[in-house]
């Protein structure tokens, strides 16, 4: 793939994730797919999405930085979602958080087979540290601190 | 900078910053610089990395990964290092730790302008939980566990 091609593939696969389509995940994740150094093969891989989604039911993959150099792909996702419990090993139980992950991928035979993924564990840290305690009372629609502003 | 002038300019970077040659740095990074978010200019640029060197008198960087797409730089730093007291808010006191940086640079008029990183704060967590506990006696060399085997 040239870098034209190469933009639109990972554009597509990122498509693929948000629509949760894991039968269409093969056409973008090599059998053999390694995360982080351990080798999880394509089942792994969508295990771990699904979980990622079961985890966080609105979870969704925005791109907000792509630098493509062919076989490479670097790519910086935001995240505006709300876990239901733990996330990252933090209690996170359903509040709001915004946070990025800085994510380089190497293709080999047209398809993802390395994934090298930091999620800023920092930012929800210091989030959590700042916002409501779980079990505060849901804001009423229109009388949000931030409407009022 | 086409693809290859980029990926020169950045080893260039990267080799100032172990040499320590502060002076250059204006070289390579924007009077504008952003930081994450935060507009820190150039002499606050300098003056983090002073402050990282001086928390870790070990610090190297290393190129793992790079993808190069003018204007943009993504990169994967490796660090094998021995920060001296507290880093990133964990007791590392001395411990040695191997951890990644996933980075994008973005260049204006020839410099560096915007950088968004993530260390990998959870792979640190990981290894304080399961090396010694700060104090322990330091192995004879030659004697180490990993040599005995």
């Amino acid at each position: 793939m040239n870098q034209s091609e190469l933009a639109a593939f990972y554009r597509a696969y990122i498509d693929c994730l948000n629509r949760r389509d894991w039968d269409l995940l093969g056409r973008f994740v090599h059998p053999d797919v390694s995360h982080n150094g351990r080798r999880i093969g394509l089942a792994g891989y969508r295990t771990m999405l699904e979980r990622d989604h079961h985890e966080i039911p609105d979870l969704r993959f925005s791109i907000e930085i792509l630098a493509v150099d062919p076989p490479r792909v670097a790519s910086r996702l935001a995240f505006d979602c709300t876990p239901v419990g733990t996330f990252l090993g933090l209690p996170v139980d359903g509040r709001r958080i915004r946070f990025a992950e800085n994510v380089f991928y190497e293709l080999r035979e047209g398809t993802i087979v390395d994934v090298r993924s930091i999620l800023d564990k920092a930012a929800i840290e210091l989030q959590l540290a700042t916002t409501a305690p779980p079990g505060a009372a849901e804001p009423i629609p229109g009388e949000t601190e931030t409407l009022r502003r």
